[in-house]
């Protein structure tokens, strides 16, 4: 049996196949090729990378070893922040200049850890230095959009093998928030309330999709997941921009989001992934009340295909309520 | 230096960056596992497979060797014509019943040959009966859409090797094709032209993104192409549904169609690909005169990553007018 789901906020339809109905083993291995030789981002390869823009470190110097994070710009950066061109038009067609920021945060200066192997009190630091990241650069008013990403393993695009995170920010906001945005405005116009903080309070009502729970925090499978074990993880509060999350806030995410990821590892088999980081523009928003900052977590276990690009559906093995289920028993 | 540039139809913004300047060498070789046992698709295994919806005999039997070309249900569907299930909602969320239709089309019974080594004549009956399909499935009032799709090489998600393209008839309009109709008619009430005819105008005049002409057909590198080697194949004439062109119209398609075909692969040495025909909707749709039926072909040269994912932007290494010039330069 297959049914049709539409996402609330987006109105993406995917397709959920019961029967297909893949269980974690039923996902074959990816390998990983190891490239360890000349990393950029081990400490010792300072020189190497791009002076850095943030550091933590404990008395050591900028641009030596001695650190515990580290945030440079990107080598090979997709957009900067000087373009020698301006916005033009070409008969039909809009041209803009490619200006904006492409920076990489180091997550640890040790090629042998993950994410997963920091401790709550490291991973911290990791979310701050999000943060930080966005306070500073949305004070360019031309700025409109900062992503932050991460790629783990080959297969979900990672290029350099150590853990590491991008910040991409874009002079325009990606289709892909504004559709979010237009979503929850549409939603909150015709009930005067957050369409996310709807759909919390029927996911911990109804439980079934509900993979984690903290104080401040819910990790679900979200109705109409694209992917297979793809995760969701919200504030409970409302709150409509990650940047204006306490040091407090920030210290209650980190076990809750090592947990969900710990969780996926456990299931999946250290799959590759994709996170990213859905918060609102910055410069010029003003509907804060309708818009809920939140992480997606997409694990890389089917292949996008022709289908899929040719229709903007999404095929999914995997029933959510299923996934929920396998990554609820987890115990690690 | 980047620029980003603008989708006129769809508002979907890319980031062509011209320093990464990828030429067709620097894409690395995709390595094919070859799996030739028990083809399910060879001539000899129509057993195996569900009964056929539609064939190319010289005289022989139904499901019976003898064939040059034959469409059969897929085995695992996606979708299906009957489900024992109601639209319904929970919540705040919309279910529908997964009725569709989901047939593979088998273009050869050679498992050696590529849609590439086949005669114009035995590829039009290819186009022949992507038409047929269309216009016997379109007699269900319930579909909304079909979409014809092909996975070439298994890293474009193509699971049999055996040539074959596939067909995924909806209830509901894809998003990909919704969003181009509302762009279309936008820009049809603004100017009263079809914004695809726009396109072609332009793109004839400059010629810098066209790759190849026929008397009734162009293919371009569109402006705002998301990936490397992205390219559209349009019928100069106004048309808004495939199904309704001409057996005249699509003998004239085929060689065109495998020209472009042959020259991406003699430019990118056999690469995966996607390609996939955007028509106008079937049943209840009134603006014909503003959407405009084309084929996408991309080649699957990136990996698609966090950002692309989060934002919906695309980051293209090689600029569509570079990658016309390469192609325009094959002689084959």
């Amino acid at each position: 049996m297959s049914e049709l789901r539409k996402d609330p906020i987006v109105s993406r339809w995917v397709i959920i196949s019961h029967e297909r109905g893949k269980r974690p083993s039923d996902f074959p291995p990816i390998e990983e090729k190891k490239k360890n030789k000349h990393c950029p981002f081990c400490e010792g390869s300072e020189s190497i990378t791009p002076p850095e823009i943030l550091a933590h470190r404990a008395g050591s110097q900028r641009d030596e070893p001695g650190w515990s994070l580290r945030v440079v710009p990107n080598k090979y950066p997709a957009l900067r922040v000087e373009e020698p061109m301006d916005a033009q038009g070409e008969g039909l067609y809009d041209i803009m200049p490619g200006i904006g920021a492409h920076e990489v945060i180091i997550e640890t200066p040790r090629h042998d850890q993950e994410i997963t192997d920091l401790s709550d009190e490291h991973f911290y630091n990791v979310l701050s230095a999000y943060r930080d990241r966005i306070l500073d650069l949305k004070k360019d008013m031309r700025l409109r959009y900062i992503l932050i990403f991460k790629n783990r393993g080959s297969a979900a695009g990672a290029t350099v093998e150590h853990t590491h995170s991008q910040l991409i920010a874009t002079p325009v906001v990606p289709k892909a928030v504004s559709e979010e945005i237009e979503g929850s405005i549409q939603h909150y116009r015709l009930k005067e309330r957050c369409i996310y903080c709807d759909i919390i309070h029927q996911e911990l009502r109804d439980r079934k999709r509900v993979v984690f729970e903290s104080d401040h925090f819910v990790a679900i499978e979200p109705f109409a997941a694209r992917f297979p074990f793809e995760t969701w993880i919200l504030p409970k509060r409302h709150q409509s921009h990650f940047e204006n999350e306490s040091s407090g806030s920030l210290k209650s995410l980190s076990p809750t989001f090592l947990e969900v990821l710990r969780r996926l590892d456990a299931a999946l088999d250290r799959p590759p992934y994709n996170y990213f980081l859905h918060t609102a523009p910055v410069n010029k928003f003003d509907q804060p009340e309708s818009y809920h900052w939140h992480l997606e977590i997409v694990p890389k276990l089917t292949k996008v295909a022709g289908f899929e690009w040719g229709s903007g559906f999404f095929i999914n093995p995997t029933p959510p309520e299923e996934a929920a289920e396998y990554l609820r028993q987890i115990r690690i």
